[in-house]
């Protein structure tokens, strides 16, 4: 019989969002009547906007005729899109990062698990607490940890902690460190890392010659200009750090499935020798050998919102969504609650009342209210205490929401 | 600074097709007159059919709809797909595979590649020569094999020839292996196992408690009703098969990416105390946490070949491709050449003439007859003396490129 990968039996049996499913179902089989607002996973609502729709029909029919016909395109993507990428979201905000250093894929989950394939297996690993636990599992999978201990977090791993009492900045890591992952808009916590916050971050993987696995999927919904979008706005990020982008939640790709991956030719690993080695050239193998390109009638769908049709119509569609998270700020804040993120992100992050576990939380929200959230502590040991509500939904949804929890 | 996966500097730097094209294009700037036909790569010419293009439209405008709009899909792929693939592929051909063992995908390549991951390094990893040569160069990126040797084979690895001396039925392996990759109809030789050769390589995986990675990407164009198509019309392979299968060559989709992997339940592999693993878990757990599902609009392109009407179309362009391999082999026979394939597969494998090796003939084939075509040496080490010849082109150029190849 062929051995397995071990490291999988060290991960947690229940992943956060199945034991919200199982507890839902199982209050929806009490409750046949109640109608359940479901404001936990943070997917999507709204529908494609129509220039997204117009290019992909456009690209449909294209494969519907020989001449116009397209059977695989590069592995790295399209250049059309590598290069409007490259454009509109580096080289406008003064970022200097090229079109071939942009990676087309089918999703950010997908990029920041497969990106450790190219990495040593001696890193040492830091994440923040909460985290987004794919971070944590395909570390967990790629064998960089220990165990699992008592509180959930796994030995070898290097946690800081991410909560009120730093204004859910993380400091610096005590002990040296080799790759971190950074989130910002931050999922879950909806915390945004301002120039100076980040600047620190750059300037420790400088100087300890570190990488910075900096995830900006969320980066659509900073609306304050001081904010950085990119990692690569901070001087010297060139050289540290890999820069994870998805239309998921920018335009409403979820089940659409693209986003990209930014690694600078300046980037350098080295080997157990010392020798240095291009961190762009391993990717670039592994995404040619591991991986066959993104759709092409997707990737023509993405490129609409390179469009200032394209680009007004996914902006209004952010603005429904930002609406909604002022409306949860406000109102959850006028019934006293402590109330954190929502205004560069689409979570809001609310510290539950008193000494009430997350999961407690949740039981109170789903049997008085009928709504559904994440309990914090499902992000990591550091946010017990906390719940996620997400603005990812309709307008009635969150009123009606609201309104019911009123009654908490 | 991190380190790396030293195991990447293993890899040879010279891909086949990345020299194949550097040869062309250098030809081409000096012909620039020459009217080159490409027969090398294995892509798809002809234009998705009408029923796949219509279920596509229809995905397009769902997506446009609020009611109608899809979010996150299940990552194993919607039920409407995985029921069809199961009972069209597999029930209907008295295979026992139920539909939560098809895991939707966005490619074979993906997936063989991936599908390592959840298995232990220890494991002795058997290939046929030649072979697709991303089977070998993710075991290489995984650790799983020592350096090159002088011949372009891997340390550690076991190769089995499949060469004219055996009828390209690769004998079993001399000494014990783990996992065993068998790919009918074969890429690149256009052999296909029969029942009975499959039937004794199920026999030695179950004696020696072996997994084999059974790819059937290119199932569709088997005519032959002896021939089998899937693994598990074999006794006793759910208990030792991950069968990976594609939409690519089926159904025209290179450029629009959809594959499905079958894993059965009844798989195991086991811990190195012994402990035994259900290997489908194990699977799911990879797929759910590095994996975020394949866009729904090709999921719905994907479905519609399992209607009748998209059926008899698909059909038809098989058909196409596969009269196209009968032109390329009588042509070449009618020479003298020796050739095989290309009955039941979409690729035509010929012997070079006399000494000429695989890139002499490539040089020689392109300078001459400006055809382009795969040598067999980029495949392995037996496949030296030997060239491929791809059938996916419009007939017109293949009647061109064998009039040409009268010339030689």
């Amino acid at each position: 019989m062929p051995t397995i990968n071990t490291n999988y039996q060290k991960l947690k049996a229940g992943y956060l969002f199945p034991e919200i499913g199982r507890r839902v179902k199982a209050f929806s089989a009490q409750h046949p009547e109640a109608k359940i607002i479901r404001m936990g996973i943070g997917d999507v609502t709204e529908p494609l906007v129509p220039a997204i729709i117009a290019a992909m029909h456009k690209a449909v029919d294209e494969m519907a005729n020989r001449e116009t016909f397209k059977g695989y395109g590069d592995e790295q993507g399209y250049a059309f899109l590598r290069e409007a990428v490259a454009k509109n979201d580096f080289q406008s905000r003064n970022c200097d990062i090229a079109a071939d250093e942009v990676f087309i894929s089918d999703g950010s989950k997908c990029d920041t698990g497969n990106i450790l394939d190219i990495f040593g297996p001696d890193n040492k690993i830091c994440v923040t607490d909460p985290v987004y636990p794919v971070y944590v599992d395909t570390n967990v999978m790629a064998g960089h940890t220990g165990p699992a201990k008592e509180n959930g977090e796994f030995e070898g791993l290097v946690y800081v902690p991410m909560t009120a009492e730093n204004n859910f900045t993380p400091a610096l890591p005590k002990s040296k460190v080799d790759i971190i992952y950074l989130c910002s808009p931050n999922n879950p916590t909806g915390a945004t890392l301002s120039k100076a916050a980040l600047q620190q971050w750059v300037d420790y993987a400088k100087a300890n010659q570190a990488v910075i696995f900096f995830d900006a999927a969320y980066e659509a919904y900073i609306s304050d200009p001081a904010i950085p979008r990119s990692i690569y706005e901070i001087p010297g990020a060139r050289d540290c750090a890999i820069e994870f982008r998805s239309f998921s939640k920018t335009a409403g790709f979820t089940g659409v499935r693209c986003a990209f991956t930014v690694v600078p030719k300046s980037l350098k690993g080295r080997t157990q020798t010392g020798e240095e080695v291009e961190i762009y050239k391993l990717w670039n193998r592994r995404h040619t050998t591991k991986f066959n390109g993104v759709s092409y009638i997707t990737q023509a769908g993405a490129a609409a919102i390179y469009t200032s049709e394209g680009r007004k119509q996914i902006n209004e569609v952010i603005a429904h969504y930002m609406t909604n998270a002022k409306i949860i700020r406000e109102s959850l804040t006028a019934q006293g609650m402590k109330v954190y993120g929502g205004q560069n992100a689409p979570y809001v992050w609310l510290k539950t009342p008193g000494q009430t576990t997350s999961w407690q939380f949740f039981d109170q929200l789903l049997s008085q209210c009928n709504v559904v959230g994440t309990p914090g502590s499902g992000f990591g040991a550091a946010g017990e205490g906390y719940f996620r509500l997400s603005a990812f939904n309709s307008r009635e949804n969150v009123n009606e929401a609201m309104k019911r929890m009123k009654t908490l």
